[in-house]
C-alpha cells in the first residue's frame, strides 16, 4: 500500500482545523529543507539533515524562542542563549547523534559564507540516534550535506515526510519512524493564529502507541509486524519544533514548547529514560532586528495561550502520526529491517474502535 | 448510583498492576489525612485541607523530592529548597487558593508544637481554586482545620476520595472533581517498587476528557449533564503528589514528577493558561537524617527509571479518574450545582468503544 | 554615633551615579511601606512587614518580573507564575520565616477588600529568619500588621532603613542588619534608566564583609565588636528586590535578578547553605493590562542589558551596605545583643586602605 | 618580566589553603590536556583545545555533575543530560566558538576509537570566542587537534596556563587572558575535601578588574597598557570547570557550580550581555558504573556545603587571576596586540592598597 498522510487515510485527530498544508510551512515564512543520505557502500548509510528557517532573513531579524526538555537524554545546542534571552538568529538543524557538531559548526560556516553578523553564532541543532539502521560510527555526513539541507529549504509546500532528512533512519513505537509535520489554526478575539509542528520521531514502545486514543500498538500483532529490537522501545528520542505566527514573548514560547508533551503523550510517548525528548518553539509574530536599540513587540494575552496550547498538542500528535504513516519499511546495516506501520491494519483497528 | 472507584466499575487503564490499596498509601509509611469543611451558614463553605506525611518521622528523617511546574498558574510553597537541595522535612498540605498561607504557617506551628528542629521550616503547601462553589473570600479555614488534617493522617488504608479535604470544592473536566489516588507496582531486576499518586483535580474542558483513550467527555451530552460554567474549562488546576519507595535521588524525583504530565494528558489535561498544574514527587527509598554528616544513599540506575515513569503516568491517570468517579454532585454558593460524572453513562460509552 | 547612609559617611562604591533618592523609590511609581513590631511583653518581638508596590494600580496593570534563587534555603511565594508567564499583579511583601503565609494570604484579603480581580491572587511574599532576636514561635504578626505595611506605602521618599519592617530583627555579616535601599542611573543610546534595589539583609560571615573591596570584616576586632553567635555566619538569608523603569521582558527581568548575585558577592555573600538568597526583579517600563487581548510592549536590546547589569550589581551592593550602616544595635529575646557596624571604625579602615 | 602564578608574586587571595599543586589536578584522578595551535600562515591561528578527564575510566565509571549558566550567551553541549540525570560519561572539552561542534563530535569518535559503550555520547564541550586574535573563520582546528588534547592529558601536575589550549587567544578584562587553574582544601567534621577550578577566561571590562578587592584595573593607566578594543569589554565569555572529591549528588554539583559566580564577581565579572558565563561542576566522590542496577552513593550534609562554596568561589577567583598573570602579550590577526597584565605594576598597586 502506498504511504499516505493520516488524513488521507480518513483518520482525523483533534478538534482544531489544520492549516492549508497541514504542515509547519503553514506558518508564513517558515522554510524547510532536507538532505537525505542513503547508500550501501562503502558503509550502510541511512541518515541526513533537516533544516528549518524561521524566516528568510533570520540572520538579522531574530525570532523569539523557548524550549522544554521533557527528557534530556539528547542534545540540542544553543539552548543557553534561548534560556537567557529567548532569541534565535540562525537556521535550525536536526540530524543524527554523532554529527550534531558537524551541522552546528556548518551553520557558523554558513553565516560566514553569507556574511552574516557574528552576533548570533550559537546555532540550534538537535539530534536523535539512527545507529541501529545507519552506520553512525562511519560519520557519513559532510558540511556539504548540511549546506544542501539549508540551501534547499522551501516555503509554501508540505515538507517531505517519512524517511527523509535527519529522520531517515528513525524508529518510532517500534515501527519505521521519521520526519512528520502538521498544523492547526486557532481563532480567538477575531484573530487567527497558526501553530505548526515538525517532528523527528524516533522513540517509543509499541504497546503504548495510540491513534486518537485507540490502542493501535496493542492491536497489531508482533507476529504479523515484528518489532525490530526490544530494547529500542526504551531508547530513541523525539525532537519537536513548533512554529507559530502568534505574537509571543520568549517566556510564552517556553510555555508552548512544553505542550508538545501533551501531543507526545497522546500518541504514547512517556519520555523513556533513553529518549531525548526536547521541544523547541519559536514565534514569527515579533521581530527583533539586529541593530534595534528598542524592539517594539506584542504579547498575546496569557488567557489566549490556551487555544495555542491545544493547537501545539494537536499538531505535535498529528505530526508524529504523519511520520509513522509516511515512513516506508527500511532495511539498514547488518540487514536489519524496520517495518512501516501497516496502513490497512491501522484503518481496520480504527473502525473496530468506533472511529 | 453509588459512587465507586474506576476499577469497581470494571474499567481498567494502563498496563502495570496497582498495589494492594491502589492508593498512594501503598508506599510504605505514607500517611494521608483530611479536614473537610462543609457548611451553609454563615457562609457557604466547601473546602478543606489534605495532609500527606511522607513518613512519620519526617521532621528528622527527610525525603528526597523534586517537582515540575507544567503550568505555573498556581502556588506550591517550599519549592526553592526542593530545587536547591531536593529535601522535604515536613508534612505536605493541599488546600484552597486563598489559604495556602494559613496551612503553610500551620506547619511551622505544628513543628513548634512537636518540638521539631528549626532547620526545615520551609513547608510545602499547594492549592487549587474552589471559589465557584466555596465562599473563598470568607477565608473559612482555621489553623485548627489544618492541624486536624495533619493529626488525622493514617497509613495503610485508602484515603478518602472525591469531595474531601482540599478537594472538597473541585471541578474537573466540568464535572465534579476532587481528591483521587491510585498506585502501580513495577518490577525490574528482581526488585519491586511502588509508585503512588494523590491528586487534587480541578481543571479541564469536558470535550477533552478521555478514559483509556475513549472520548467520554464528547459522548456525554451537555443537555443531560450540564457544564457548570463555560469559563471553568480553562481555569482550575491540578496538584499531583507522587510517592515512591524506589531509591531515587532528588534529580530523579524531578524526572518522576515530570511524568505526571503524561497521565494528565491521557485524561485530557493540556495545562490551560488558568491552570496551576504543579507536580511533586518524593522518594521514601532513601534517608537523610538531620544530624548525619554523610548520608549513605542509593540511586536506581537511570535505565530503570522508564518503568517508574510508566507507573507515574498510569497512577496519575487513574487517580484523576478516581477523583471523578468518587466525587458526588455538589451544590455550593449561590445555588450553583456541579454534576458528578454519571457512572452508568461512563460504562455505556466504554462499551460502545470496544473496551 | 548617629547612624547614616553609606554616602553620608563619605564612602562611595561603584561607578554609576545613583538616582536623586538613592533608593528603589527612584523608579517612578514604586511605593514602599513598613510595619515594624517591637515590643518586650508578653513576648519579645522584633519583626515586621515590608511592602513594595510596583505601581499603584498593580491589581489591573501588571508588571513583568523574573527571579533568581541563588541559594534556595528560603521562601518566596508566587514564583511558579513568575516562572510561567513573568507577571506580577499584586503588591509584594517581605517578612519573617514563620509568617510568610499570613502575609501572603493577607494580600488575597487585600485584593478582596479592594475589589480587585481574582485573576492574580498568587502573591509574592518572601522571608528571612529573625528568630535569634525575635520570638518567632509566638507568631506575633497579624493581618492588620500586613495591611498597615501595604497601606502606609509611599512613593517619592527614601524608605525607612535599618531596623524596620521585615528587616527589623535581621543580622548581617554578624553585625546588625536590616532593610536597605539604593539606586543607579544608567544612560545609553540617549535614554536614561533607573535600577533600584531594596534588600532585607540577614546573612553572612564577618570575615567576608567587604566595603568597596576593603576587608572591613577582618579589620574589626571581635573583642571590640563581638559576633552574636558563630553559627549565624552560615545561616540567615537575603532577599533582594530590584525595580527598573527600563522596558524589559520577563526573561530580561530574570537576567537582571541574577545580577543581584554580583552585588551580594562584592559585599561578601557566598550563598551559605543556610541562606535563602532569592532575588526578584520587575520592570515598570511595560504595561500588561488586565483586559488587553494584545499587549504592546517594548524590549531593550540585549546589548543594552550590560549597563543595567552593572546598575543592578551596584545598587544591590550599596543597599546592603546601607542596611548595615543604618541599622542600630539591638537587644532581643533572652537578652541577646547584636551590635551595629561601628561607623567610625568603618571610616578608619577605609582610609587605611587608601580609599 | 617572566610570567608567574599569582602566589609566586607574593599575592594571596581568600582564606582557605590551596592543594599541593594549587590546580584542578589536586582532585585525585583529574587529568588535563592541551592542544595549542599557533601559526601565522596561511592564516593567523591562535586557538586550541583543552581537555579535562574527570577520571581515567570515565567511559564506564560516570561522575555526577551540575551546571549553572550565569549568562548564557555561549555554548556548552551536553547540558540536557546533566540537567536530567546529572551524569557525565565522557571527557570534557573547551575550545573556540566556531568549532565546538568539531570537538564535540570528536569525543564521539574518541568513544568509537576506545570501544566505549554508546550510552553516553552526549559530550560536554564549551567555548569562548577568540576571533579578535584568531582567524576563527578559517576553522583551523581538526579532529586530530582534539584527539591530541584528549590524549595528552596528565594527572598530578599543574596544567599549562595562559596562552594554551582553548585559552590561547583569550582576552580578559582587556588584558591577555587564557587558561588558569587553582584549588582549595576544606576540612570539616574530620574530613578534607579538595575543590579545583580550571577557567577559560575571556571576558570583562578593565575598570572592574579587582585583585583581592583592590581596584587594579582602574589603577593601570590605559596610556601605559592600551586596551585592545573598547567593545571587547562587553563581549567575551568565561567557562569555569569545578572538580571536587567531596561526595556530592548532582543537585549539589549544581549548587557548587553556581558559586563560580562569586569568584567571578570578586575579580570583576558581571556577566555582560555578550558573555557566555557557563559553569560546570563535577564530583569524583561518587561512582555510577555503567552496568550497576543500583549505585551506592554518598551525600555530604547540606550544612557542609558552605565550606565547599567558599572553596569554589576562591578557586575560581584565583584561577582567573592565574590566567591573567600567566598569559603573555600576544599579537594576532591583522597585527592586533593584546597586552599581558603587567606584573610589576600589579605588585605596586597591591602594596599601595595595604596588601
Amino acid at each position: 500500500m502506498t504511504r499516505a498522510r493520516l488524513r488521507e487515510l480518513g483518520i482525523t485527530t483533534g478538534t482544531l482545523p489544520p492549516g492549508p498544508l497541514n504542515a509547519i510551512t503553514d506558518v508564513a515564512g517558515v522554510r524547510v529543507g532536507m538532505a537525505t543520505v542513503i547508500r550501501d557502500a562503502p558503509n550502510v548509510v541511512r541518515t541526513g539533515v533537516t533544516a528549518i528557517w524561521p524566516r528568510a532573513d533570520i540572520w538579522t531579524d531574530y525570532v523569539f524562542a523557548g524550549f522544554h526538555s521533557f527528557n534530556g537524554n539528547g542534545e540540542m545546542t544553543g539552548l543557553c542563549w534561548i534560556a537567557e534571552q529567548g532569541l534565535i538568529g540562525a537556521p535550525i538543524g536536526i540530524t543524527n547523534t554523532y554529527q550534531v557538531g558537524l551541522v552546528r559548526d556548518a551553520i557558523c560556516a554558513l553565516a560566514v559564507r553569507e556574511g552574516a553578523s557574528q552576533d548570533f553564532h550559537l546555532p540550534v541543532v538537535a539530534e536523535t540516534y539512527d545507529g541501529w539502521l545507519n552506520d553512525v560510527q562511519s560519520f557519513p555526513l559532510t558540511q556539504e550535506d548540511a549546506f544542501a539541507a539549508f540551501d534547499s529549504a522551501r516555503a509554501g509546500v508540505v515538507p517531505p515526510e517519512g524517511n527523509v532528512g535527519g529522520g531517515t533512519g528513525m524508529i518510532c513505537h517500534q515501527f519505521k519512524g521519521g520526519t512528520g509535520t502538521a498544523s492547526r489554526v486557532v481563532t480567538q478575539a477575531g484573530a487567527s493564529y497558526t501553530v505548526g509542528a515538525l517532528v523527528q520521531a524516533n522513540y517509543g514502545a509499541r504497546d503504548l502507541l495510540r491513534v486518537d486514543g485507540v490502542p493501535v500498538g496493542r492491536e497489531i500483532d508482533r507476529d504479523v509486524v515484528p518489532v525490530p529490537r526490544e530494547e529500542l522501545a526504551e531508547a530513541g528520542s523525539i525532537i519537536v519544533v513548533l512554529a507559530t505566527d502568534a505574537p509571543l514573548l520568549p517566556i510564552q514560547c517556553q510555555r508552548l514548547a512544553r505542550r508538545a508533551t501533551i501531543g507526545l503523550a497522546w500518541v504514547g510517548g512517556i519520555g523513556a529514560n533513553g529518549s531525548g525528548d526536547i521541544f523547541l518553539a519559536f514565534s514569527t509574530g515579533n521581530h527583533v532586528r539586529e541593530r534595534d536599540k528598542i524592539s517594539e513587540v506584542r504579547m498575546l494575552a496569557p488567557e489566549a495561550m490556551t487555544g495555542l496550547f491545544r493547537a501545539a498538542a494537536e499538531s505535535t500528535e498529528e505530526a508524529i502520526l504523519n511520520a509513522l504513516t509516511m515512513a516506508e519499511t527500511m532495511t539498514g546495516r547488518e540487514g536489519r529491517v524496520v517495518h512501516a506501520l501497516p496502513l490497512d491494519r491501522l484503518q481496520e483497528v480504527m473502525r473496530k474502535h468506533a472511529r
